[in-house]
């Protein structure tokens, strides 16, 4: 049978299951990426399963997200993370490195390779010939310990890539030529993959610019081939050995198809709020911009930042402009300032800053209220930059640096100059800051700052209990009204007793104190609506209630990914099996479960008693036979530290 | 008569009173300096004064501590500062220029003048044979509006230089032998002039790291003679035109004599937490490091980046310390691209930061928990770099560097290398970036963000009027308990309306509520005790509670500057005749004022009776003319108004 790339990484890979589109298939996961948000929480979580070393081929902690250090707590964050490689045998990266996926690609992507990262942009480094996606927390953790992948096999979108891109088009407008066609979530379930003779017009780098946005698409996974351009790419790095070529056989099928010809394509803009709403730049040309930003993992590459310096070379920004250069890996820094390209964008007005992610995941660079924002970042969300009514654009580099000339939005074309050639270094400096795991050694012992603490043991849940209901919620209850994102309560991510605090205080702020008076006299339960957990895959809201001691949550159903995170965490998640029973149980009632551990086993349906009343009442699981094990076992954790004792 | 150099700058520009050491006299100032964190309150307090244009020969408005931008607020101020610069003629350094102290040096200083500037560190420019001044913002207001600066008359201490700093030990370590022998306060009340055979062999930015830090000395000034050195700074700058030579009188005395021979200083290092803490490097060497931190007014020069880059060059700092460069500013930062010492740092393994005061000031960049941290900054006082329980030590760029190669606390002199002689640059950029005052235009108004409002009017105290009692407090309130410092409360203080929600919440958590009540049915006044209002400068201390009614304050003693802050905002200040009458008033209790105006003129002593009651108080004040004539205007603002109109 003939395959496309995707295919063929995925075939290489399957540990379980069928590679038809929507059914679960499991795969082995040759390398991690992690970075310090995410991270800590699965170093903990990988503590408490009591894993060894990592068993995957590389796995990679990045420092990338908190780097601002306001007070001790990001720095005990590195302290830690930096601890934690040691002791498992990871890759570290310290802060300063720059951002986790051109630096993976620059160190350890590998053609023909699986890539999961608790990053949403980890689809990055699908521009190198990988399967490469982003995951949560406890599922890399899972990955790190030797565990398959499970995902729903994607349908494959190929996008057939012919012609050129014209002067002052760059890869950033063909992936906003895609959110133009696509919009953010045309994507979903999907693996995209670029094809044809356009791509050999790409670069690698350019690549990553494409797959990186791939997320913004709603994409499970972006792929590109291997060729040339990647033998290039790992020979700048002094990693030729790493190529292998991987293309589609020829006349390999998509299940769906698209078309791009390059050189059609002109410098494209998307406008506020959404990667989605896309237009020429020449269409909104003129509005007057506060800031230009030029950075983030979705334009991270060499060319990227060298051709803003050329564009502004001996000429001076716009006054009152904020011209901000975030550089994305210490390689590339090194060689923009010795190529000259630095000196020219900082005397040119730039504000240069450290490498790494920084306000394209709002840490700082704020625009100003009501002013028009122009970044290279992925992402546009509302409130996103850290201003709550902002008003950001997505473009290219191009259109970026030619706006901070103008002070408006600018379509570079209408520049008066030469569309400049850049000259790549024939050769990259190795990265001497980028530390390879340390033998193993005994003495290595976590460096827990005050504000980290272990994940504490949970027990499996019993075979007969009486729950009082401390919560009866409506419909639509969100993973942020379980636990609150923001700054006030996600610095305490590693602290899982002081952030359970904050569980469900917008729905009552009395929960904490009530869950504590009942977590060891037997614990609690919950009632919910339809769409129980709906928006941020938090793992916290999970896992904070369930240390409060919440056992069991019934509802009308569920959003996806939060179910996942119940079972995950050792909570039976049961539905109704009749919606009208919602009614006949109110707060505080309490509810006689018997017999669980068999019940779950033998069927989808069991009764239950609402204690002092006459009612009782159907409920459901739809939990695999896997996913049973889970629970009885008390969770993942404790899953995995039995299958690997 | 011979005069000294501290001598000469203040008889150039003596307007009022004696030059006898305590006495007041009254200063003209030639230029003023401004950075953004005191900055709004001033450019707010031009506008409450109607100020037109500035009346300096050079005001200029930097924009170097608040450059994280989390969120609208910084920025907006950025834009609000920079509007405020166009309408009053103001010279604006955007966000990414650099610190104030090295940008003002760079563009405006001069030999002769006087410079009041609204950071605590302006003494700086006393390096360039200047007479430059810390001071509260509202005085750096008064000055830009052509006002004279009042202090008292300090005394001189001379210190003799004499020889020639040996290989390894550089400016760092002269300022930290003075604070090594005079500790904290070994300034206070006094200028220090450094002069001497050995002052020849310190550069323009050698006198800057001096002169920077007598700040922690409690020095009113710090000056240096302009020699040809101070030619040679002005001609690398392209301003050969601004100097003049300014010596001291052969023969001149001085207060107080100290001698330094420079050859015979070695590394130095103040341990924390206090700049005052000094002892040889080579004491406490081999103690593990976190951070080494090179940046910052207290080591700005091209040579401290320079210095450290040489000796990092081709090496690797440790692994796992944070070495974090902080440029000074973006002329130094474009030369130190260039000259390939940025590139050598970042090589090394640097974090490369914006150009700005950043960690100086507790803007990021926290060491973690319990480890220790380097810096060539000029303060180490508890917790000032963000992190509570810090462990903070000032050090030179050479023992910074020397430091970070090896993890540990290392005197450089152990280093196996050559000391690397550094080659300072013929001549610098011009520095574009630097707006000069734009053209007086009507059509310029302030751009307030949301969080940015105007300084309410105030009304004159009436002659005849009852107040009552809001809250009587003991002994020793400081600045803090009337209005919090902190990251709570601070982000409002350009916004007095918001900021008056906080005040005397420590005290009292109704009080706002009460004095709100009481605000448009004639106001309210407080009882206190000795040492009121200690502590913190912070003028918002009196601005809030007299935007919330307060007239007068009646305490045992006032704290110097709470007192002024008092005066210049309207509010009446007096203390009991008889101590003892403290007890003769309770809270809530009300005070018949008759006659005030008359009576505050005509005696410093005068009677208020107790509303029902049998007690007559005498009440006291110290007020000058001038301050008598600012409390009967309704404050400084309106006084201004009133003169200037």
């Amino acid at each position: 049978m003939k395959h496309n790339v995707a295919q063929k990484l995925i075939k290489q890979h399957l540990i379980s299951g069928n590679m038809k589109p929507g059914q679960e298939i499991g795969l082995k996961i040759d390398q991690t990426l992690t970075q310090d948000a995410t991270g800590t929480m699965v170093m903990l979580e990988l503590e408490a399963m009591g894993i060894d070393r990592v068993k995957t081929e590389a796995s990679a902690q990045y420092v990338d997200h908190n780097l601002i250090q306001e007070d001790y707590r990001n720095a005990d964050d590195h302290l830690f993370l930096r601890s934690a490689t040691r002791k498992f045998g990871i890759y570290y990266s310290r802060p300063g490195n720059g951002v986790s996926h051109p630096v993976h690609m620059q160190q350890l992507a590998k053609p023909g390779k699986t890539l999961l990262g608790s990053d949403s942009h980890t689809c990055a480094n699908g521009c190198m010939g990988m399967l490469a996606i982003g995951a949560g927390g406890i599922d890399v953790a899972m990955a790190m310990a030797g565990e398959p992948y499970y995902i729903k096999m994607p349908k494959v979108l190929g996008v057939k890539l012919t012609g050129k891109l014209l002067d002052w088009v760059s890869a950033k407008d063909v992936i906003l030529e895609m959110l133009r066609r696509y919009d953010v979530k045309g994507g979903v379930g999907k693996i995209i993959e670029y094809y044809g003779p356009g791509v050999k017009e790409l670069s690698a780098m350019d690549r990553h610019v494409i797959a990186n946005m791939g997320a913004e698409l709603g994409a499970t996974a972006t792929v590109f081939p291997s060729d040339k351009e990647i033998k290039h790419f790992l020979k700048q790095q002094g990693r030729e050995e790493d190529w292998i070529e991987l293309k589609a056989d020829r006349g390999a099928k998509y299940d769906e198809e698209e078309h791009i010809d390059l050189s059609t394509l002109e410098p494209l803009i998307a406008k506020p709020s959404s990667p989605g709403n896309v237009v020429p730049v020449k269409e909104i040309e003129g509005e007057s911009i506060y800031q230009s930003y030029i950075g983030s993992s979705a334009n991270p590459g060499f060319r990227d930042f060298a051709i803003a310096g050329e564009i502004v070379k001996g000429k001076k920004i716009a006054a009152g402009i904020s011209f901000d250069i975030n550089p994305t890996s210490r390689q590339l820094l090194e060689q923009l300032v010795e190529n000259g390209h630095i000196g020219n964008l900082i005397s040119a007005g730039a504000r240069m800053h450290q490498a790494g992610c920084n306000g394209c995941i709002g840490m700082g660079q704020a625009p100003a209220t009501g002013r028009n924002s122009l970044r290279t970042t992925p992402r546009n969300f509302p409130g996103r930059s850290g201003t709550k009514e902002d008003s950001v654009f997505l473009c290219s580099p191009e259109t970026a640096a030619a706006s901070a000339l103008t002070g408006k939005i600018t379509d570079p074309r209408t520049l008066n100059i030469k569309y400049p050639k850049i000259q790549e270094p024939k050769k990259f400096e190795t990265e001497h800051m980028f530390e390879a795991p340390s033998p193993k050694e005994d003495s290595i012992t976590l460096e827990k700052g005050p504000n980290i603490t272990s994940i504490p043991d949970f027990k499996p849940i019993e075979d007969n209990f009486n729950l009082p209901v401390l919560l009866k919620m409506s419909d639509n209850i969100s993973t942020d009204e379980i636990l609150a994102g923001g700054s006030r309560v996600l610095p305490f991510r590693s602290n899982i007793q002081r952030i359970s605090t904050f569980a469900f205080e917008m729905v009552d702020d009395n929960y904490y104190e009530k869950a504590m008076k009942k977590r060891d006299s037997g614990g609690h339960m919950l009632l919910g609506g339809s769409n129980y957990g709906q928006g941020s895959s938090r793992e916290h809201a999970a896992l904070a209630p369930r240390y409060l001691g919440l056992k069991v949550v019934l509802v009308k159903d569920f959003a996806r990914i939060h179910l996942q995170n119940l079972i995950n965490f050792g909570i039976l998640p049961l539905t109704f099996e009749d919606k009208n029973d919602f009614h006949k149980i109110s707060q505080d009632n309490i509810l006689e479960f018997r017999n669980i551990h068999q019940s779950i086993q033998n069927s989808n349906t069991f009764d239950v008693k609402v204690k002092g009343t006459d009612h009782t009442i159907t409920v459901r699981h739809d939990l695999t036979p896997r996913h049973i094990d889970i629970i009885l076992q008390g969770g993942i954790i404790n899953w995995i530290k039995q299958k690997q004792s």
